[in-house]
């Protein structure tokens, strides 16, 4: 990680994650929220918008910072580097990447957000900004943010070990379709957070945003979407190490 | 942009412009009219449409004249590089095709247009064509337009940063998946332009064809999808120019 | 097209367009048919399918013949080259293996077009094989498949004009999305043969097959989906000489 | 095959496998089960779900075993090299990793199973992990795979003749995407085992796991999605060696 200037990762994080976040809950308000074309359009495009966010945001972070933007990641690549001097730099320009992404959908979805002032909208309004589980039941859900995250971490570290997708410009790309498929075949349960500031960011956005009826933030839930991707991305990070 | 010849230019971004138009407006009419075998099948069809018309046009355009068929693309560049002497041919290129384009759609769907001699069919008929806001706001759907350009234009601009990206030919694969991305997340309020010639052309064409039970041509809104791309691409040349 | 030997043509020929076919006649029956697990999925479903045959069936072929499996691609590069000597040789190989890919299709719905025995099923079943316009009109519908073929053999031509593209192996992945792209955006009028092989040996197929209740095989159309994709190719080589 | 170690195969193919069958299964699970976000989201997120599982698996496996993670594969490189010393290896870790994988996805759902305690639920538990025809007929049902296979195995074999897509890290992407197109197209009757290790492994895992009202497994009809796709390889294989 010590190839990228600290001024370079601030600004590639912050912006690549917003990018993601903007792209990621922007798609579950586009479906979602009613006076929306893309209202009711269903699971797949839920899936790509997600991966599509990735594909945005990690290609346009990845000349500034190496494109992390998920905390899991960039805790996976520093238990395999044994280099952590710039992980909350890293992590931090994450939390603030992901507010800005999702002020920028209530920006985009104004009018949307607006038609809450119906109280017959109020519910529903977190889940364009943060993983509400499907059951709730935490320990289930953990373990399914841990094997999620695994999925999405154990790929991203075995694909550098190809040396042409790592230096043909495709990695992101491949990186973006496998989010795409852990979204479309893991995604059911929890909602797949698989990034701790995917879901931290956002949730504080909702509680600070003046979105009318928005009901509350769900902080006892708050501590899976984090706990469970960090736990992922350490039992990935040990599989590569004990295996690669 | 000076590496291409004036004839080339015209001849690229007038090509490609209307193969975008084609399959955007395209896919539109695909979805929205009856008789059509996509008739009524979603927002996916419709963002991978458009997502692919880029695919096609920018191609096609990319050895004649860089492929940027979009003003929004050609004003973030000039004001990224200072040399603004080839806009005005690159965008009145644009809106020629842009409009031929249109014309193109009418000609393969023609037989569908011409089922609306029924006034039954007069409504919807400009959808194929410009966009609609889903809410009729002007400062909320410019703001849209501007965050959605800012969400193409940025990761656009970064990816030439990407070395391996812009020279191994998958450039414009991925700005395609990135449109694909941005319709759909982003597209819900407005319908994204995000383009002023995606926009403008098509409106002419609409206002020329001679289209039963057409209906009228929204010319006030018309100034909102060509302010806001041209906005957001200014705010995202900005952010480019300090950050990389 | 002299690189290859007649032998490797014919087999890459008839190999491809089968593979061609398998799928894109095998979506079809997919989404139309009674007792299908993908039964009535959609046109997001019919254009994916279609052009992922594209992209086995070229992929396959390209080594041997370099993949045409179309004959109005095959007639396009034989404009451009004004080398027409292999031109029966492919078009005769392309028929071919679309009659056997239509086979092939039938092989593997076996069990359900045997269902068609109930004649309530009599319907439909030419759609599984070729193509039939969503409005009847002749002179609209060749309208569409000549611009649909334009929008199919323009920018396949210009792709080789984008040297990185031709070399570096993604080329006949871009063809297939721009093949999913024609068939969301101008599919919904005819069904897009865009390819005359496609329709007219599926057709050829579905006369000789023993399914119950089958009905006619519309040879009153047949022509269309022929002439069209083949002027269509004419009036794209004659861009593609004018302006690359 | 004797490239890479025994130690490097079982893990790759293990871990592979595991990851393969965790998307397949996962997606399987995601559409079929209530109180799943993805719940009747159509067989297009099936046939993604599929295809980038063999992304994900594959890619990761590529360094340590080359990624065949499918015993069909195993046994078509065999037929074309001649070298069958490594097959066992390759086919027995396939299997543990089909298993794991199906574990997997049990943990993943562990919440949605769950509610199969209430015995309404009982049905479809066996298609979240196997493969059921939609219509039984075993030599329909054995075409069916074996032409699908065929349709796998070729063209992954023909890919290979193509230098610049073997050697620009593309491959995988390519195939994953041959693996939607076969989902797609080819699915509708049987459900596409297309491998063995994808329906035998997660058939043992369903017999062994302890999901209330699982209902039997089916080993009745076990036998043809081993079968078919090991024939269809086979098949494969002649048609590569004598034309290619």
């Amino acid at each position: 990680m010590s190839q990228f200037s600290n001024t370079d990762i601030f600004a590639g994080e912050v912006i690549g994650t917003a990018i993601l976040i903007l792209f990621g809950a922007g798609v579950c308000a586009a479906v979602n929220l009613r006076y929306s074309k893309a209202a009711a359009s269903g699971w797949i495009v839920i899936a790509f918008g997600w991966g599509f966010g990735v594909l945005a945001g990690a290609y346009t972070a990845l000349p500034l910072s190496g494109g992390h933007i998920n905390p899991a990641v960039t805790v996976a690549l520093a238990i395999d580097s044994g280099d952590w001097s710039k992980v909350p730099l890293y992590i931090g320009s994450q939390m603030i990447g992901a507010v800005i992404g999702a002020v920028l959908v209530w920006v985009a979805y104004y009018a949307q957000f607006a038609a809450n002032a119906d109280p017959e909208f109020a519910q529903g309004t977190l889940g364009n900004f943060s993983t509400i589980p499907e059951v709730r039941n935490p320990a289930a859900n953990l373990a399914t943010e841990i094997v999620a995250t695994i999925a999405l971490v154990l790929p991203i570290l075995a694909f550098g070990a190809t040396k042409a997708l790592a230096e043909n410009g495709n990695q992101v790309l491949v990186v973006a379709l496998l989010v795409v498929g852990i979204g479309l075949s893991l995604g059911g349960p929890t909602g797949y957070a698989i990034n701790p500031a995917r879901d931290l960011g956002p949730r504080v956005a909702h509680a600070l945003l003046p979105i009318p009826n928005k009901g509350g933030s769900d902080w006892g839930y708050a501590w899976v979407p984090v706990a469970g991707p960090l736990i992922g991305a350490a039992i990935a990070a040990g599989i590569f190490k004990l295996v690669f």
